[in-house]
């Protein structure tokens, strides 16, 4: 059964809904969900249904969805697990677009409730109709007042929220309500994703015109491809901002009892988000505040940050946040610091950050000053004002409050007008002072925690480089994964046959000879300059170490007895290997050593993985991963996020490693297991890399089943080779 | 002129305060004060001083301190800073104790500024006076309402502040004030440190019965040394809070400008905090909640986290942020589990992190029952109750909040009885509910944030095992430091006497032997077995390698012939520098390099630090701090500093390490340069770690001035080496 043709807007902004088991007992969500409707306001058509009932709260009841004698968009299905199926059988005679199906008992809770939860799906999909949930709190449409979770009012606003967790919803919608002018335009909550899944609601929120911004609440994702692919298409134009939990081994615990699904390694989810254009964030306390600084403030054009503090402690905390985030706080221009001698007070640092030291004690008009000033510095990219703003009409004299709302609304119009963003830390934020309200009408975010003022300017380089640099990636088209890639059983290759693979599609590979003889090795080795690396060639031996099948440093004179003793220590290891020879290649000396590969995310496909060997790897897991395929530009930023990437640059004697070769290389692994789709897992291990280039010492490949490398080389190869 | 003796009793708690530069002019600093403290409710003497005035609010004027015909305790000094030296003068013939300098304009605006900062200290020590500032904003006892600062009413609690910024004090108690239960029992403006330092606060509220915790905000300490010292024999009763600042480079520029004194390096001030017990805190939006939490909670016992949760998200989000913090969320007993299954409903999960899935909708007191039952858990050493708690009243029905008010005071009373603590994340802390004010009253801190409850959560635990192992560090005394170690000029030793000096104080050091003739190399490789190492011996080359001075694996029959090489290339290198010889060692192989070295830190005295070598220290930067001397402890904490330690277990077919022969080395490094207090600096690199042991391969000391190591052994075994 395929997936029916979805008709989002009529789920997410419904003329009608429908109460499947509404009730006339005050207590129950089938009452309440009506309540809240009637009262919130809800202008649309609502169809309590229940068999039992007539009339709910003036309002005919229906025994079933296919008695309502008038078009339905959406279903809030309120009734037990088992009932489900049935009610969305009834739905088949109607032209019902989506159903919210509320309950628990389905994919989280195990085989039996995985089996229902099919069930649903295909009978839905039978019948025309997608699914939000199960297990789901439910569903709001803010600005059209559909509320179909029962929690208190939400605060409006640009925010479209899909969230994981009903109490997380809860929590952003409560900080949300402290705070003037912060709010939300949809939320969804995505539950189980047995059917609607994450992906499908972006491009409805990239076309609303109500929503600025999409924050998502993620534990795991069922089709985390789709949702880059989406992502990717939606962040141009509409900020997505993401916290991934279940980052823990006891987080993973967690999410899996409570959504049913795997939650995935932050390494590869930050990093995948990243190439997506999404903004991560790693703390629950700035998921709201990001968000809202996103979809408030014009696109920042570059990492040059300034900072106009009110004290020296605001001044210096400010500085240590930002630069510590990798942001930059470069002096201010000449004409700048003129600027602002002439604005305040002696003792004032102008330099970058800006302390006014007491020139705004008196006079808050003074911020305004300065702002235009810092404003109209070609270095600065954003503006971050710290310390008590909006505060001292409270901590100095009442008449204030009316010089800073003035100054809130100046400030406003600094920021449209020279297209700037300032964001706004005061210690009063929890006051909600009346110009903090001005702030935020103005598009101007104010919260009180300086780290999370730091973390929202962060975002805002970090989305605005995206929108810069976004279209160059405008080609980016993930391919579709064949199922069989992700189960099971797979095929190493032997290093000759991968190495031959790879050789094959113009990868740089180390020069190689499979002798099959003694004196073959010996002729092989004599060929190359210098002394050989020779490794014994067998498909049923992966780990040729364990197996005292690898002799490196071979000088010309030792070939011959190199081979016999590597053929016998091979045998003795595995007497049932098949080995077919043993490769020598050159001994290669004064590299970096990389690692690159390529795994199945089990969220997220295939990525790719590169990092410096060994202990960078093993111990310090200082790697970065993308999605495939890569764009050059992705490939380049993952040698950027290699914390010791110093050592590709010539640090401590290193050679000076050409960077456009590993880029090279990055780009062609990407070409290479898009076109081998069977390509299970892709070990080059190591890559050495100088200021010359690229050669991949040592490769290892596995494959789905039986199935050959494209064109048949690689197993080709092999046959041919192994039939000598 | 001596340090007088300080009487921090009346300084801190005066009866009776002069206010000097007091003014009738009601908008200037010297009238506010006296409002502030009639207005506050301060019990004590107030005595303005003006020679132009007759009477303030009812208060007779002085024209000068000493006219005033009664003790008066302390002075708050607001004039400008060119008439302090005057009024401290004529403090000589009271019995002042103390006084408050608000001026700028002091050291931290330059030469001319030093010089009238070292005038008025010298003039206060003269006259038996000791000072708080210059450049201050002020202090506060607020249990006695004496506030000198003239901000809004300080909320009263157990906190005592020490603060170097006016403004990062304003944020703190703006932050408490919107907070039931929290607040201060003192403030001080510590300014410029230019007398009264951080560290001769600490012993009074440590004393001080209405102090539980002290929270010091640094930009950078005058006497770091003494700080450490002090907060060593504080913190086994009372916990102490650090946020240091200008850890960033342009967070230094603001610093300085700011305070005039230079800021350090954060990655020794947070290492030597946390060997002083102190609790270091690196975001802003959590040194007040973490400070609370330490102030109000029972020791924790253990690093074994339970975390309550009324919702999936919240219970995955909180094991993220725990495990993220070097936390342990474990399973809990059967007998636990058992008993929560009893309590919850069958959706569940019981495990840990507990999730209610609903169970306290309807019933919050379930949230004690479930509480009752984890903390009767042997496994468990806090508590982290997670969601919605405190607004179940404000989110469901209006007569919750009487249940929950309930369920805290009974929550209070299981902390008293289990003796541990629970910290409390609510999203409805904003609105600052009755429940939340009922759980501070019984010593339960409740907060917003999640990531801030988890740095609360660790700081107990950290905090705990600092309680529980402090007294093993109960000898530690830092030792005095001769000025002559900051400054001065320096000499190099050669590496020989450097080496034979350690050995002197049985260091273990790579066997060695100096050859002044090619013969004596020969000679003394012949005595070690295998190849060796040689390297020139010149106090005048320190870069031996880049003088061609050093050939490694040279085999026995090449030593000769290398000798006279390594002879050439040196005076080659540096024809004029003396060259005492070349020194032969045995290679070693197959070991661990590590560097050990000690500098001299502007701020805290020789530190001593410890890494692995090479790229470890020189590019990921990964290495341990701690101040000297080092107990045994000390020192194996540093190991566990190091990120990449696992590479001392045998990791990556590395040999492992014996960690308690680096301790060794660690201590034996600590008294070498205890007992020789002229050593400037000490460099240790590398030295090789085996399962065997450690050996110090290469080492470089320099001392100040001419001076001699202990015995003078190294100085007089180079004398001797070089009159051969």
């Amino acid at each position: 059964m395929s997936t029916p043709t979805t008709d989002i807007d009529r789920i997410l902004s419904p003329d009608s809904v429908a109460i499947v088991g509404a009730s006339t007992d005050k207590t129950k969500r089938g009452h309440q969900a009506i309540v809240t409707l009637q009262e919130g306001g809800y202008d649309g058509n609502i169809y309590p249904v229940n068999p039992s009932a007539d009339e709910i709260r003036g309002l005919e009841v229906y025994p079933t969805v296919s008695a309502i004698p008038a078009q339905v968009d959406l279903a809030l299905i309120v009734t037990p697990a088992q009932i489900v199926p049935q009610v969305l059988e009834d739905c088949g005679e109607t032209d019902l677009a989506g159903a919210v199906v509320v309950a628990v008992g389905f994919g989280e809770t195990g085989t039996d409730g995985e089996k229902l939860e099919e069930e649903i799906v295909s009978t839905a999909h039978e019948q025309g109709i997608r699914l939000i949930g199960p297990n789901t709190s439910g569903m709001i449409n803010v600005h059209e007042r559909l509320n179909l979770v029962g929690t208190d009012t939400v605060p409006e606003g640009g925010l479209a929220l899909l969230c994981q967790s009903g109490n997380m919803a809860i929590s952003l919608f409560t900080e949300a309500a402290t705070r003037d002018e912060v709010g939300y335009s949809y939320y969804v909550g995505v539950g189980n994703e047995a059917d609607l899944k994450f992906h499908e609601y972006l491009p409805f929120f990239d076309a609303d015109p109500e929503t600025d911004a999409v924050v998502c609440y993620i534990e795991g994702m069922s089709d985390g491809r789709s949702f880059l692919q989406a992502a990717r298409e939606v962040t141009p134009e509409t900020p997505i901002i993401a916290l991934k939990s279940g980052r823990s081994d006891v987080g993973k615990r967690s999410a899996s009892s409570h959504t049913g699904s795997l939650a995935g390694d932050s390494a590869v989810a930050d990093a995948v988000f990243e190439q997506a254009g999404i903004v991560s964030v790693d703390r629950s306390d700035e998921l709201l505040a990001v968000s809202n600084s996103l979809a408030s403030l014009p696109a920042v054009d570059g990492p040059n940050v300034a900072i106009l503090a009110d004290g020296g402690g605001h001044a210096t905390l400010a500085a240590d946040a930002l630069t510590e985030r990798g942001l930059s706080v470069p002096p201010l221009t000449d004409a700048t610091k003129d600027a602002l001698r002439e604005i305040l007070p002696d003792a004032a640092s102008v330099v970058n950050p800006v302390d006014v030291a007491g020139g705004t004690d008196e006079d808050q008009q003074v911020f305004v000053e300065c702002a235009e000033a810092i404003l109209a510095d070609q270095n600065v990219d954003v503006l971050l004002l710290s310390g008590l703003f909006g505060g001292y009409g409270i901590r100095f004299a009442e008449q204030y409050t009316e010089v800073e709302i003035d100054a809130a609304a100046q400030l406003g119009e600094l920021v449209t007008e020279h297209e700037t963003p300032i964001v706004v830390q005061s210690a009063y934020e929890g006051f909600n002072p009346e110009p903090h309200a001005v702030l935020r009408e103005a598009e101007i975010p104010v919260v009180e925690s300086l780290d999370v003022a730091a973390a929202s300017v962060s975002a805002l380089v970090t989305y605005g480089k995206h929108r810069r640099t976004a279209d160059a990636k405008s080609d980016f088209e993930l391919p579709e994964r064949p199922a069989t890639t992700t189960s099971g059983r797979t095929t190493q290759l032997s290093e000759f046959a991968a190495k031959r693979a790879l050789e094959a599609e113009s990868l740089p590979v180390t020069p190689f000879e499979l002798a099959t003889t003694p004196e073959e090795a010996h002729d092989a080795a004599s060929a190359f300059d210098g002394s050989v690396a020779m490794k014994i060639v067998s498909p049923d031996i992966v780990h040729k170490s364990d197996a005292g099948g690898v002799a490196l440093n071979v000088d010309g004179t030792a070939v011959e007895q190199t081979y016999n003793e590597l053929i016998k220590a091979a045998s003795a290891y595995d007497p049932d290997a098949n080995i077919e020879g043993v490769l020598v290649s050159p001994m290669r000396e004064d590299a970096v050593e990389l690692i690159v590969g390529v795994v199945d995310d089990e969220q997220f496909g295939p990525v790719v993985m590169v990092g410096l060997g060994g202990v960078f790897v093993e111990v310090l897991e200082d790697v970065a991963f993308r999605a495939l395929p890569l764009t050059e530009a992705d490939a380049r930023a993952m040698l950027n996020d290699i914390d010791a990437q110093e050592l590709l640059d010539g640090a401590r004697g290193n050679p000076s490693v050409d960077r456009d070769a590993v880029v090279d290389l990055l780009c062609s692994v990407s070409t290479f297991v898009e076109e081998n789709q069977n390509i299970a897992e892709l070990d080059l291990n190591p890559v050495f890399a100088t200021s010359e280039g690229v050669e991949i010492v040592d490769a290892s490949i596995s494959m789905v089943g039986e199935s050959t490398l494209a064109h048949g080389e690689g197993a080709e190869i092999l046959q041919e080779e192994s039939d000598d």
